[in-house]
């Protein structure tokens, strides 16, 4: 049993409405030293197998497929045989 | 100027139907070595200042106050100064 975690971050360039109102909420809170925020989705998988190299090719295709929408999110991830 | 991360999961036992929706859609594409699959969010914010402790003390406090839903939720974080 293999973990592995996936960030999914929108591309720069790519406005972020949802970040902006966390960020405009901690400065109403007085958090002012907050300059910028912007929000992505985490995953934790728990997959089967051993290989490595196979887990994370199968979980790019994954991302690509699924996971995110590569048009406008990019994705990194780790795997942990 | 620091970069921080922080990374929000529902708590273990806490159910996460976006999860097992984004897992029964895995297996549907063929994808069966996916045992499980949670589904959290991810925050990247500069901050402004160069006190690591300092900074991980105010983050740690919008995390429980704002970011984060301790009732439910745990999180960690990261700060690169």
């Amino acid at each position: 049993m293999a973990r592995a975690r996936v960030y999914i971050t929108l591309k720069e360039g790519i406005s972020d409405p949802q970040g902006k109102t966390v960020l405009r909420a901690l400065k109403s809170l007085g958090y002012d030293e907050v300059a910028d925020l912007r929000v992505g989705k985490y995953m934790e998988l728990e997959l089967d197998g051993e290989d490595k190299g196979k887990l994370e090719s199968r979980l790019g295709e994954m991302s690509e497929k699924l996971l995110a929408n590569p048009i406008i999110e990019d994705y990194r991830m780790e795997v942990e045989v």
